[in-house]
Formats: structure tokens, C-alpha cells, sequence
């Protein structure tokens, strides 16, 4: 209880540790000039479209009272906010699923007791609670405990809101089968039906086509065909431009079919009278009986719990240690800071925004200094002199360093440490002939540090993007509905791989005799090391626990409590499941990490073995490997998961196991 | 010119081979018992399907002259003749897609000149004509220059039916979304516009639908997921189930749509007055005016050019040299047989049957006798207890052979020559120790041989279940045309991979540095061994003919001669092509077999692999190599094109070329 006893020393820690490299946030914007546009345009779309869907939801669930100018505004003005006095500007925010999902039920409870028109006042309590609980959370240091939220919390959570956006895509779609409110069809009462149907078919073809469209794309990076530039735009681009693409196909209809098919986003203008109100709840807050603002407390709880989680999960993986991150964390001060932006969207009667994954490690990860390519080519280069040269291996390490350092511009403190790796691979074949031929461009592939571009603009030029489609809103009410329960199905798998939970789920259906297909290909290293029989009863277990968390959202009102559960697994992993599990299965099953095993027969990435593979296509003309298209964020993509996290990876499993039998002796070998 | 001296020497040789294993083909069955049910049920699906779909383009096409019932007539009139009677028995008939596109355009020239009503009587004079010239082309053995149609012409023909196809798919689609030919819904004149708009919107979601689907369960053999059984079983009757499975859905409707809202088949039932006409059009033959029945020649020598080439094709994909039949081909007497079967199909008023592709082939291999498993499984246990007694790797292969002779139950005539790869495979480990571990099982994977059940049954009794699918066309005409429009745009797709002008063209958008993903996966041998710059003339020259044999298909009657530019080709590829390509170019460009070579880094078929990735999975109980579930049948469809064809594989591409150094001291090296 260290952390009660010193109160706000977290967040004075992180405010000396970041007001230290405040101007240099700024400043190392300048070298990289307009280059810097290209990872904001990426995460401003990653960011908008999510934000424009989910204002629909909540337009749909709250009867318009909240949409999307709301969420976008949110998203903007606390983006903007976090971008200039945030800790971590590499954070991203938005107003996320939990925040809808909550606002949804805020609404159900208000409309019943207190009435409609004082929900967004009573919001506003809730945020003024939630801030204040936040704040106590940041004063008190409660980020120490972050990490006691394990991978089994991270992927149930994850999957939660997997289902909801599946279960809102579905129900998005069934919706469309009833009569569209659109004043021109109702007219011509006759034909309702019809058109409802034709409404409710287009429906289904736009959100299948988007749904299908996006995740086809999706692997575009690693695709055969095109030019690299064409495949990287349209990996970071083709879903909102699919999003264009479907629109504008929604606008080639027959003549004969009335103006409300396909149903389009509904919202006033965020200019017209009836969106004016946001900005005066404050004047209503007062009219909100004490009981009720009492009562707002307990939704503020798990709000609070809700947001402090998810904004230090976002916060984390937006700085995992892959990225060699130079400058501090701040989770202490962010959280601080989250607390102020709550309450201020709370009074503007806005739905409050925090970290969002996965934008924010994306953002991280389009920044990642991209260098990486070009490092690679120069180091290889200079080691395969250094071969030439018969040099020896420390040589021809410590040429190898010397590229790395003199292609960094930035002073560097601890490359010795960074690079220790990648001299232990290099060296190793000095050791031992085992190993195999020495291969410089492997032992790079695999341990080449990565570089990150850390600075404020981008995450500002971005909110102010969002701040700007605001006005665009005329523009956005354009897209068809439909194409938006498409684009939630699209978020729901897409979130999928990488999910140990789904992974294993999946585990559970692949038959003994059909195992080897999974281990052949690159596979989470549980699948290895823990015996099958402890996987089938952690995922039965946490498939129940999952049901009984989906079954709590169902709920009517009592519904709002169910982040609980969420929260009782701390201690249920921490006390109960060490019962039922050897130590070693839970850690590995519950890993604070992803851990990547290279499949025994598909070594894939290697890239080293591609040059050898000689022949009419490669050998024509002077190819060399040098020429050999494969970018630095399509190695990225192969390395994170969709939850955005950086895979570890084990060359050999084996070798791992081998090195793990002097330590622990461990039974499972 | 031999072949012109000695008129029915083929046809007689073919018959007198045959009738020496004619009681044999009958009798053999019986040991087989009700297994033969399992590839009757097979082929019935994969070859009834194709035929109602030909069957509603013909209808269409021809205003309901002809349709589904004739189209299955003749493949079952003709499928049991050739079962009965034919040569080959593993050929399998059916009404194609030249056939359908030929009576489009008997039909349009006929209605346009001698009337509607004595187009099938027209048709009957140029079966009559077509009967004759397949007569003399058996009876002077043409059979014999079938290899002078190279792959090229084979590859430039195959895309042509599915570019065909595909505009079959398109051209249906549109077309449901005019006024659906519907006495209820015309009724209704105010809401004809909807309904067919709906009809068009569903027949996009039914087509695209069956479409996805089909393309997705195609793999289900390799799948993770499921018992082999249940896998083996979505891969050889998925398709059929789907038109189900989509056609029950376009039940799934509201009441309030009409009940001509999806459109279905419209054709009269086969016993409806309508029908009964086919069967007496040799009545109206008589009507037709002489010039006209001179006039059939035309295009009876167009229909008899592809059909001889056809035919032949598809018998020689049945009984490619790897099947290892044991009894003797027929190609001359099978031609012969077919003009008997053109008569009586064109005297009946149906369109004639010819072989197809790829159901001929897909008929062998089902009846590949499927104890290569088994074979395997003994052989590697046997091959294993020798290698534990130390003894010499002959003494291991005289074990294997052992084995193999005692697995089989027919007499077996050349045996060694079959196991002689086998042979030289285990024994040059003995000699080279530069080739890794001995390890049985690769090599039994790479050379044992494939054995098949060759009897006259199977072929019979799917005739006879066409036949009877005559009399179920009350059920077929359930199935709304949007399906088969779907079926349509399959057949289309799923006809590219393996066709390797197809990945040619594919490779010609695959940028330089991105050429590596090529070689690292499964590729046929071109790709390696031939400078790029031929493959693109090539490919160009390729392209255009094809576009100019597409152009001619779109002349109105002139387009009958479309078959013209392929019977050129024999002597463009034979005198024209090598003055642009060197031999050895060409050889490989335009080889009579598909070569295959293993991808350098992705060896995923070498079973033998995967018994040392060991682990939690797999070691855990007694899992030992028997229990990896991989079919024979997986096994198969991964070493077969969607042709049919099998791939030759050299497991190294580099091997195979130092070996080509000495005989041809070929520039490409």
C-alpha cells in the first residue's frame, strides 16, 4: 500500500519526466516536414471512421439525442487536448465502445425515471463523479496495479466487445427491414413494403460487400501484385476508401427508387437548432434531483473502472518496449488528465472519450522510424564486406553497430543494450557451427531495434482532422447505414486474430490428427508448451465466464454493472485459477506477453532463404536481394497482432526449452 | 499419312483390347461392393449440376426450345451407352458448354431463316453430318495427331468457356432484374417495378452468395477444423448441398412476395405435351429445305472439330499415365461411339453429349483405389523395423515392395518399372549421404503409385441416377436461376488455378521484387526455368489470340466459326512460334504435362516433417505418425490441377536443371 501513503507522487514523476522533453515534442516534428502528414492521415482515418459508426449506434439507441457530430466533437476536443498537455502524445483517443455501451444504458435508466430531455444533465453528474473518481485513482498511484490486469481479462474484454459489434451489425441489418423513416416513402403508403424490402436487401449486399471488401484488403501489404506504394496505401487506406466505394455505389439506384432507399445517416446538422442544446446542459445539471445525482455515483464507478483500464491498456501498447520508446511513460498524470477531459465533456454534454485500441499502437507503430529498411540494406551490405574480408564476427559486428549509429540521428543512450541481441546472434556463430551458415540479413530481420518518431503533431493535426469532419457532416451524412453495421462486422473480426481466447476456441475444434496444421504455421508458443488438456479446461473456463459477462449486457438496466465481472477476475486469477493450473501453464496461457513460435516447416519470413532461390524470375538481370520488395510495415504487420501487439519471436521452440530446463526443471518436458 | 492407309485399324485394335477386359470391368465391381456408391454419388453431383445449369443457358438462349430435361436426357442416354458400350469406361459424357454455345447459334440462324419450328429438326441434319465426319475420323485413326493439340491450345480453349461462363453469370444476373416472366406479379402492374427490382437485388445476394460460399468449401479437405469424414465429405458433395442450402433460403421469404419473386427454372415438365415434341422431331425432318441440309455441314464440321478434340482431351485427362490404369485405351472406338450417340441425340431432337472436363478426370481419380493410406502406412512401419535392424536400404526396398504386391489384389504386370522411382529414391541413400536422412515416408510420399478401380458401374449407375433426376425435375425446378447464375460464375473461377496461361497473366502483375513470393510457394516449373522476358511475349501473344477468339464468339451468326482460330493454332504453335521462341522456351511454355515445383521454403506437403515437430500437441499420449489425419484424397487434390491434371513435381528445381546440363547443355543455365 505504498502507493496510498504517497499520494500524487505518480503524477509529479511523470509531469518532471515529460515537461523535460515538452519543446523537443514539438521541435522534432521540423526534420521530418511534411512526411509527418502520412501517419496522421493513416490515423485519422483509423480513428473517424470507428467514432462516425459508433456515433450511429448511439444516435440509434438513445433516439438521436446523442450522434455523431457528439462523437466526433469528443473525440476532437480531448484528442486535442491530450496532443498539447497529455503525457503520452503518442495515446490516441476516441469515444470507444464501453462509452456507447454505457451512454446506452445511462439513457434506458433516464428515460424511465427522470425523463429524456435531463439524461445528457444527469450524463453530466455521472461525469463529474467518474472524473473525480479518476482523479482519486491518479492521485493515489493506482496505475502500479495495471499490471495485475492480465492477458485473461485483456482477451475476455476483448472478445465482449467483439460480440457487440457482431450482435450490433446483425441487429443494424434486421433493422433495415422495417419501414425506413423517410417522410418521401411514407407518403406513397402503398408501396411501403416494398421499398422497405429493397431497403432491407441493399442493406444486406452493402454490409456483406463492405464486410467482405475490407477484410479481402486487409492483407494487401503482403499481396503479389502491385506496385509497394499502391499496396501500402491501399493497407492503410482501403477502408475508409471502401467506405467511399460503397457509398458512391449506393447512389447508383434507379431513378424509380424514392431518395429515403438506402436509408442514410440521420443527425441535425451539428450547426442546426435542435444539436445547439449540447453546448447549455450545463444550465440543466441543476434541475436533476439529489437522489439522482447520488444515485449517478454508481454508474461512475464503473465507468471509471471501465475507462482506468482501457485508457492504461491503450496507453501501454501505444508503448510496449518494442518500440524503444526514448521519452517517459506518464500513466499517472494521463489518467489525471483524463479525469479533466471527462468532466469537461460531461458539462458540454458529450459523450467523454479515452485511450482506444488498437489506433493508439498503430499510431505508435506508423511512426515507428522506418528506417528500418534502409538500416537493414546498409548493415548487410557492410557485414557481407566484413565476410568478404574473413573479418570475424566481433568485426563484423562492430561495423554493423557503426551503420546503426551513424543512421540515427537522435542522441542515443543505451544502443549497446538494444543492439546486445542482435551482437549475440552475430557472435554465436562464431561459437558454435551448429547454427548453421552464418546469415547477417536473418540475425537482422530478427533483431534490428526499431525507431519511433516521437512527437505531438501528428496526434494534433489528427484530433483537429476529426474536428474538422464536424463540418463535413453534411458530407458523412452520405454514407449509407448499412455500410456501417458492415463496418462493425468488419471491426469485430478483424479483432479476432491474435486473440489467444478466439485462438484457442478455435484450438478446441481442430481435431488430434489435424494439430500439425497449426503448429506448421506460426502459432502463440501455448500451443507448444502447455498440454492440451489444461487449454481445453482454461478456455472451457473462461468460454463460461465469457457467457455469463455477454448474458450481464443483456440485462436491462442492472446491465450497467458489467464491467464487475471484469474486475473480480483480478482476483480470481490471482487466487482461484492457481488452484486448477501448474504455475508454469497459467503463465504461459496467461502471458503478459504474445509469444510467436516459428512454425517447424513454414520459415516463411526468412527472408535470407529467398535470395538462394535462384532461377529464370529472380536471376534475370542484376536483382539483388537489395531489390527484393518488401517494406518495413509489411515486416511490422507480420510482427503484431490485431490487438496491436508486437509478437515475441522464438526461432525454435525447441531451443527456448532447452534453455529453460537448467532454470525450472520443468515437468511439462 | 499411315494412319489414312490403314482405315479402322484404331477402332479395331481399341476393340479387341477392350473385350479382353470387358467381362473383367463388370466383375471387378463385385468386390468393391456398395463402395462404389460413394464416387457413383461423386461424379452424379459433380456432373448433373453443370448439366441443369447448361440446361436453363439453353433455355434462356433458345426461348424454352430446350432445356434442363434434354440436356439430362442426353447425358444419361449418352452416359449409359458409354458405360455399356464404350471404350473407356471411366470417360464421363455430358452436355457442355461448346454444345450449348453451338445450338445458340443453330438456333438464332435458324429462327431467323427457316423458323423456330424446324430448328431442332436442322439441328437433327447436322448431328447427322457431325455423325459422319466423327465416322470418318475414327475410321482414319485421327486420334493419333491429338498430341499436336499442345497445351496452348488446351489453355486458350479453357479460358475462353470460362470467360464464356463468366458472361453467362453476368448476363443472367442483370436479367432478373427485368420484369420477372411471372403471371402473378404482372397482374400487379403498379408494383412490377419493385418486384423485379427485389427479384434483381436477390438474385445478386443468392448468386454472389452461392459464389462465396462454393469458393470457401472448396479447400475443406485441408481444413483444421472437423473429422475427416465431415471434411471429405463438404469437399465432394459441398456444392451440390449449397444450391440446397441457397435454394431453401430463397423460400425464406415474406408473405407479402409474390410467388415469382426469386424467379425460378421455367420449362415444361419432361411429360407435359410441350416436351414430347423432341421425341418425334425426326418427323419434321423431311420439312427441312435441301440447300439447308447442306448448308449443316458447316457447322457439323465445327461441332465435330471440338468434339474429336473435346472428347479425346477428356478421355486422356481420365486416363493420364499416373492414374496407372492397367487396361488399354480406346480413344478411336470411343470417337466412333460418340457419332453413333450425335445420331441418335440429334434424331431425338437433344443436344448431343461429349466427354467433359474435369469430370472425367475427377471419375478416375475418386476411384483411385484409396489404400495408398494403407499401402503407406504398412510400407513406412515395415521400411522402419528395417532401418532398426540395420539392415541395407535394397533389403529395406525389397520389404516395401513386398508390401506393396501383397496390398494389391489384381494381377500386377509391371510392378517394378512402377516402384522403380521408389526404388531409386531409397536407394540412393545409400549411396549419397549429401541428401539428408533416410526417411521413408518422403519418400513413399513422392513415389508410391496410384492404383484404380477400373469398372464399368460407377459410370452406369450415375447415368442412370441423371436419368432419373429427369423425373425429379419438379424438385429441380425449386432452384431459383440466380443460383445457377452463381454456379456459373464457380465453374468459372474455379477453372483458373492450374491453367497456366491463366498464371501467367497473373505473373505479369506481379511486380519484380515481389516475384519471390512466386517461387517461395508451390509453382509450375515455367516460372524457374524460363527468362522472364519469354514469358511475357508469350503471354501477349497468347492474350491477343484469345481476345480474338473471344471477339469472334460475339459475331452474330459468323461466330459459329469460333472453334476455326483453335484448329489453326496446331499449326501456328507447330511452324510459326518456334521462329520466335527458342525450343527449349517453348518446351517448357507449352509442355504437355504441368510441372510442379516444391516452393524452396514452403515444403508443407513432406508429412515426414511434421512427425519431429513435436510438443504439447502432438506428443502428448501416443500419438505416433498414423494418427495425422491426412486423407489420401487431400493428398491427391493437392498433386491435382483443377483440370485434372496431375502435377508432376520435382522436389527440387535445381536438381532436375544440373541434370539437364549434360544431354542439352541448354543457354537458359
Amino acid at each position: 500500500m505504498e502507493q496510498l501513503r504517497t499520494p500524487f507522487k505518480g503524477v509529479v514523476n511523470d509531469f518532471k519526466g515529460r515537461i523535460a522533453c515538452y519543446k523537443k515534442d514539438w521541435i522534432d516534428t521540423c526534420s521530418t516536414g511534411a512526411r509527418i502528414l502520412a501517419p496522421t492521415a493513416y490515423i485519422f482515418f483509423a480513428s473517424a471512421l470507428p467514432v462516425i459508426a459508433f456515433g450511429e449506434q448511439l444516435s440509434r439507441e438513445t433516439d438521436g439525442m446523442l450522434s455523431t457530430p457528439e462523437t466526433l466533437a469528443s473525440t476532437a476536443i480531448c484528442g486535442i487536448i491530450q496532443a498539447i498537455f497529455g503525457g503520452q502524445p503518442l495515446l490516441i483517443l476516441g469515444v470507444a465502445e464501453p462509452t456507447i455501451i454505457m451512454y446506452n444504458y445511462l439513457y434506458s435508466f433516464a428515460k424511465k425515471s427522470i425523463g429524456a430531455q435531463l439524461c445528457l444533465a444527469w450524463a453530466g453528474w455521472v461525469c463529474i463523479w467518474t472524473a473525480l473518481l479518476l482523479f482519486l485513482l491518479a492521485a493515489f498511484n493506482a496505475c502500479t496495479i495495471i499490471s495485475r490486469f492480465t492477458r485473461v481479462s485483456g482477451e475476455l474484454f476483448g472478445m465482449l466487445i467483439t460480440v457487440l459489434f457482431l450482435q450490433e451489425a446483425i441487429k443494424g441489418v434486421i433493422s433495415e427491414f422495417s419501414a425506413p423513416h423517410d417522410a418521401n416513402v411514407l407518403e406513397e403508403e402503398e408501396n411501403q413494403f416494398q421499398w422497405s424490402y429493397v431497403n432491407g436487401l441493399l442493406s444486406v449486399i452493402f454490409s456483406l460487400g463492405l464486410l467482405i471488401t475490407a477484410l479481402k484488403i486487409q492483407q494487401a501489404r503482403s499481396w503479389r501484385y502491385g506496385s509497394g506504394w499502391m499496396r501500402s496505401f491501399i493497407a492503410d487506406y482501403g477502408v475508409p476508401l471502401l467506405v467511399v466505394v460503397w457509398t458512391a455505389l449506393s447512389y447508383c439506384m434507379p431513378h424509380e427508387v424514392p431518395s429515403g432507399v438506402p436509408r442514410r445517416l440521420v443527425c441535425p446538422l451539428p450547426w442546426e437548432a435542435e444539436s445547439l442544446y449540447h453546448w447549455t446542459v450545463i444550465k440543466d445539471m441543476g434541475k436533476v434531483p439529489a437522489g439522482y445525482v447520488f444515485a449517478a455515483f454508481i454508474p461512475a464507478m464503473m465507468i471509471a473502472g471501465l475507462y482506468f483500464f482501457d485508457h492504461s491498456v491503450a496507453s501501454q501498447m501505444a508503448q510496449q518496449k518494442e518500440f524503444n520508446l526514448q521519452n517517459p511513460s506518464a500513466y499517472h498524470y494521463d489518467l489525471l488528465l483524463l479525469g479533466f477531459m471527462t468532466l469537461i465533456c460531461g458539462l458540454l454534454g458529450l459523450p467523454p472519450s479515452n485511450g482506444v485500441l488498437p489506433q493508439s499502437p498503430m499510431h505508435t507503430r506508423s511512426l515507428s522510424v522506418l528506417k528500418r529498411q534502409m538500416i537493414r540494406r546498409k548493415m548487410v551490405k557492410r557485414a557481407k564486406e566484413g565476410m568478404e574480408e574473413q573479418a570475424s564476427h566481433a568485426e563484423i559486428f562492430g561495423r554493423m553497430q557503426a551503420v546503426f549509429l551513424e543512421m540515427q540521428h537522435s542522441a542515443q543512450h543505451n544502443v549497446d543494450g538494444e543492439l546486445a541481441n542482435l551482437k549475440e546472434a552475430v557472435l554465436q556463430h562464431d561459437r558454435e557451427d551448429v547454427c548453421g551458415k552464418f546469415d547477417p540479413e536473418k540475425c537482422i530481420d530478427l533483431y534490428l531495434p526499431v525507431r519511433v518518431n516521437e512527437q505531438r503533431v501528428s496526434n494534433l493535426l489528427q484530433s483537429v482532422l476529426v474536428g474538422l469532419a464536424v463540418c463535413a457532416m453534411p458530407v458523412i451524412k452520405m454514407i449509407p447505414t448499412s455500410v456501417l453495421w458492415g463496418y462493425f462486422a468488419y471491426m469485430a473480426i478483424d479483432s479476432l486474430p491474435g486473440n489467444q481466447f478466439w485462438d484457442r476456441i478455435l484450438l478446441l475444434f481442430v481435431p488430434r490428427g489435424r494439430r500439425f496444421k497449426v503448429t506448421e504455421g506460426f502459432h502463440a508458443s501455448f500451443v507448444q508448451s502447455v498440454p492440451f488438456k489444461y487449454i481445453v479446461k482454461f478456455t472451457v473456463f473462461q468460454a463460461m465466464y465469457f457467457l455469463m459477462c455477454f448474458g450481464i449486457t443483456w440485462i436491462p438496466v442492472a446491465g450497467i454493472m458489467f464491467p464487475v465481472p471484469f474486475f473480480l477476475l483480478i482476483s480470481i486469477r490471482e487466487h482461484v485459477l492457481p488452484k486448477f493450473f501448474p504455475r508454469h501453464v497459467l503463465q504461459e496461457l496467461d502471458a503478459a506477453e504474445y509469444e510467436e513460435v516459428l512454425g517447424y516447416s513454414s520459415s516463411r519470413r526468412s527472408l535470407s532463404l529467398r535470395r538462394e532461390n535462384g532461377g529464370g524470375l529472380l536471376d534475370e538481370g542484376d536483382a539483388d536481394e537489395g531489390d527484393l520488395d518488401v517494406s518495413s510495415a509489411e515486416i511490422l504487420d507480420e510482427i503484431t497482432t490485431r490487438r496491436g501487439e508486437l509478437k515475441h519471436r522464438s526461432v525454435s521452440f525447441n531451443e527456448r526449452q532447452r534453455q529453460m530446463i537448467i532454470p525450472e526443471g520443468s515437468s511439462q518436458l
